[in-house]
């Protein structure tokens, strides 16, 4: 039997308890612990999203969703009704926690405009059945996403991947296995906060997957000595250049897997930012370099010892060899198609 | 003023305490505590070299060299003088502790070669008089490599590198900067023992190097991001074909380099090693998977998820740009002069 993996559905580790409370799983603790983060108002979401107790610019998106919900209770209760230039500015504050992701503004500002289009309606209610129909949507995606995703898969492959790729990666083993195919993961810890080793490789094992954790500097050489078949990652913005922004590590993995002439796929979900032309374009966010300088904050070199902490690196769409949307297989010049 | 780091002389964290104990400074409690271990004899020091209390080629075969010191000394207590079988015994237990650096097993072949040339002398003091000239002859080696080394460094160069590349590295930026050039450091953390956060960049920011840490996976996009201009990394062993092992994620930070058209240098100190001919030749150490899947003892993934833990790699001759050695500054191709 399959068991479900707790991130397999984003309403099992970020949902409301009662109208005024949202909690948070806070995945820098998993898998060992599950801590529950209670968020009162959109400034406590806001931080949780900032401080990297949910990731994956889908999951971040509707978090933030629920921040803005939270803003909209707090002018009802305070003032008894909306108060847009108050929802407008939570929607800022929100919008500004993660840049590199395009999911955020783009739902915080579909929010904001059905509001808006919504006169009479209570600013909440409205917020939430659009998150609602987001869930519905995305697990959608998901699913859609891993489908095409396990098309790309021979019996035997070792599968390596990086960060945690979101749901549709689960979504492919799963299919995978449902269709006779037996694969296997081969996961990069993803340092500095482990995602692959404590989300990713955690997930898959708990779905029965044979799993096998590497450190991010294994990698070229589990290729170079056959333990790889394909990469697959994910994309926090895909460009339509066919650029794709990810989790840092990305990059030198498809460098390599060029190297080594391994197919390297991007798990699309929705597709491309349509506004993102090129992949230069993409901001890369810049993170705290102190998250390098400690492990679980205890320091670990010299104190005259400097940091350097980009979240994320930009995939040339050279490198790539597909990316799976839910509208199929594309190839980076037609992913504007995608 | 220069400090002179802790690294920089194996005498300050290798030596004999008495005549019958030896101390090592245990690395992978550096630079935070400088916990002193005792060994009194030669398995207590194979335990130590195998629990990476020191690391790198060529300390290491002098750790070991001053293990089969204290066997001598055992076999000179016990029995009153030498004992060739206990020796040989001694020997094989310290040779077998780390396969991939060939310096370990050619030293203690010509201390056991030294003890039977010389019937007569005692053991123990044929051994000392032999680990002092290595001792001598490898801070000789080290110094004119970082001079060799540093003649490939232009002012300004942010230089790249992975594990701790041994005294050369630290002599190529003392060097550097008696010469008028500023060069700055980079250094990988390197998982899972991170060496490269708590020996090199520690070291080098000790000396008043301008020192940054990025984690493993973030090396392709400092380099995509013109924040690298060379990549030097050491070897624990060259083979004749030019071939590289040294610290997994060696080879994958020279794939990346060659993609950006960045020199990447091995520090190879005395040379290759001549019985080696290719490096399909060279043993790669596979360490306890448990060392990957915990971090300073937690564990940080889940409990059904196995690890994979290859200690090097070996980088192919056409993505190396030079080996430094004593002898000079060689093409892989032309090595066997090196």
């Amino acid at each position: 039997m399959t068991a479900e993996p707790l991130l397999m559905h984003l309403e099992n580790n970020v949902y409301l308890e009662g109208e005024d409370a949202l909690i948070v799983i806070d995945r820098r603790k998993l898998p060992r612990t599950r801590a529950e983060v209670y968020c009162t108002d959109h400034l406590e979401v806001a931080r949780a999203i900032e401080q990297m107790m949910v990731q994956g610019a889908g999951d971040i998106a509707i978090t933030a969703g629920y921040g803005l919900y939270l803003a909209a209770r707090e002018a009802e209760r305070q003032r008894g009704g909306r108060d847009m230039a108050f929802l407008k500015h939570a929607a800022d504050r929100l919008c500004a926690t993660r840049p590199t992701g395009f999911h955020l503004a783009i739902l915080l500002g579909k929010l904001l405009e059905r509001i808006r289009r919504e006169p009479d309606g209570r600013a909440s209610a409205i917020i939430l059945a659009a998150i609602q129909k987001s869930l519905a949507r995305q697990r959608e995606i998901s699913q859609t996403t891993g489908r095409q995703a396990e098309t790309l898969l021979s019996p035997g492959d070792v599968v390596l991947t990086h960060c945690f790729a979101g749901a549709g990666l689960l979504y492919m083993f799963r299919y995978a296995r449902e269709n006779g195919k037996e694969i296997k993961a081969l996961c990069t810890e993803t340092r500095p906060y482990l995602q692959g080793a404590r989300l990713t490789a955690w997930s898959l094992s708990e779905m029965g997957i044979d799993t096998t954790l590497i450190t991010d500097n294994m990698a070229a050489w589990c290729m170079c000595r056959g333990m790889t078949d394909k990469v697959f990652a994910a994309a926090d913005r895909i460009a339509m250049d066919g650029s794709a922004a990810n989790k840092v590590g990305t990059l030198q993995l498809a460098i390599c897997a060029r190297r080594f002439d391994i197919p390297f796929y991007i798990l699309g979900y929705g597709g491309p930012d349509r506004r993102t032309l090129r992949g230069g374009d993409i901001p890369i966010e810049e993170r705290d370099p102190r998250e390098v300088l400690e492990f679980q904050g205890a320091p670990i070199s010299g104190e005259r010892v400097k940091a350097y902490y980009p979240a994320f690196d930009v995939t040339p769409p050279e490198l790539i060899t597909g990316i799976v949307t839910v509208r199929g297989v594309f190839s980076p010049a037609g992913i504007a198609d995608g």
